[in-house]
């Protein structure tokens, strides 16, 4: 288990240990997305990542990183979204069994989804205090071993293997975009472009109404989020110390946009490209559209976060 | 120009032809689908094709089969859909001018799409005499080339290089299956599968409320649509003749399929296989699901055909 800032070499140990478990996600481009955004993009489409979503990365990772014997009284987290599905899905790879915490709030789908894996899904109230505390008895009482989000060196590492292969495959770019949430993602962006690339710029987009990145980086110090009033559900964490320290020294700017930017990106991806992503997933795209000087006549790679997004209830 | 029943050199040489303005398609596959549909799927996703369909082959193959001094005085169709915007762009990477007749009730996003190619658009009246009535005048004042949507050898032979895609990529598949309105998809990819895999089985499907093909095949002859009432726009079209005679030699069995399980095919593979599919393309997928005992076990290719579909009014 990492413990310390993980080096290239940690993210290439991770990509091996992963690399039978995760999909090998296309990049995609689009001269007509192109010719929109003034700029060169190309789409890591994690929304085609087992469990719809980049999260199981980062899950695999972890659970992986412990030895067969470690692994026997399963893992817990708590999740109403990809990350669980994630943990449930890389425990039962592994063998071993999942707890998770989910709210009861939480969407039948969801809790559908957590339950096709085998994972145990145990409900708390929909609230902070409830969710932690609920997810500390189950480890307490079951032995299981807690997998965080994002605050994780394990996790960033698993992230990280998302832009390990966009650069891999995708020659001078000139900046790579992702949204930030909890930072699992974004940090492990940075590292591993700082590994493998050190002049391409990274850059973070956030909702307008959450954005604890954007404040905290302007601070020098984490500000946790007041509100977290957003259509992007899988970025309402105020991000994790480990993560934050890394988006400071690595991480170039940090950009907002509204919600109805985030609704337009969204379906400008959907319409062009014609793939399903989540909201979340449209907050780096908008950024680009949003700060078109930036990008201007410039390789960009965009990462495409997920695809999990309920159909019945779509913003357009 | 092909006067007789396309030859596999013909189909050969459209792909030739035509490879520098198309998309070689990905085929996607996901063991989720597989398990609820009792098969191995491989869907061929021409909704990632240039203008969105697979309406780009035949069109293509039909205006660079003139030669550029046949070329001069443009090309004609009418059309509301995806055949309109392929014979657009095709004609403008000819270098020729384009005018589309459209039903004043052409939705305004498809006539933009028209237009950002550069094509001419011509309102008509939204029934067939003025749509025919309107695209020769058209013709005649013009001296443009007529481009028929489906019932020609040249589109037929265009629409084929999907399948032989299909093929040329994914061994060992059992059967092929594809949505059929005025069947110049479906015939090509009958005679693609007859020169290079003659064991092969080759379905159609269609919306029950449109079932021209279904009833054709039965009787022996052509039997016109009486409704068209489906969310399968691109699937009103009864038969053509060439198309028809086809299919009567090389497709094995067509199937049909309701309304509901059209919108629950499309819903599932936004869901699961997280593209964006328009109802038309569901069909095949519906058909599959509906007619288990048929594909149990077996390797089968479904070609996706487009992607356009107006994301604020979606059927789910």
């Amino acid at each position: 288990m990492l413990t310390t800032l993980p080096t290239f070499s940690d993210i290439k140990r991770a990509h091996q240990r992963i690399s039978e478990y995760i999909i090998h996600t296309p990049v995609i481009t689009s001269k007509n997305i192109d010719e929109i955004a003034g700029c060169n993009l190309h789409f890591k489409c994690e929304n085609f990542q087992k469990v719809g979503a980049f999260k199981m990365r980062g899950a695999a990772n972890a659970i992986f990183s412990y030895r067969p014997e470690e692994r026997e009284n399963g893992f817990a987290c708590h999740s109403s979204g990809n990350h669980g599905q994630a943990v449930s899905l890389a425990s039962k790879l592994a063998g071993s069994k999942a707890h998770i915490i989910m709210p009861t709030n939480s969407s039948s789908v969801k809790v559908a989804a957590v339950k096709s894996y085998g994972a145990e899904v145990v409900l708390c109230e929909p609230n902070d205090s409830s969710r932690v505390q609920t997810c500390a008895n189950v480890v307490e009482e079951t032995g299981a071993t807690l997998v965080h989000p994002f605050d994780d060196y394990n996790i960033i590492s698993g992230q990280a293997t998302a832009c390990k292969e966009l650069l891999e495959e995708v020659d001078n770019l000139d900046a790579v975009i992702t949204p930030v949430g909890g930072g699992g993602l974004a940090a492990g962006t940075c590292l591993a472009a700082h590994y493998m690339e050190p002049n391409l710029d990274v850059y973070v987009g956030e909702p307008t109404e959450v954005d604890d990145t954007y404040n905290s980086l302007k601070a020098g110090k984490i500000i946790p989020n007041t509100t977290t009033n957003t259509i992007a559900d899988g970025l309402k964490t105020t991000i994790g110390e480990k993560n934050f320290k890394i988006l400071q020294e690595h991480a170039k700017e940090a950009f907002t946009v509204t919600e109805q930017e985030i609704i337009d990106g969204m379906k400008l991806i959907w319409e062009r490209l014609k793939i399903v992503i989540e909201p979340s997933s449209a907050v780096a795209f908008a950024s680009v559209l949003k700060n078109r000087k930036v990008f201007e006549g410039k390789n960009v790679g965009v990462i495409i976060t997920g695809g999990n997004v309920d159909l019945t209830k779509l913003p357009f």
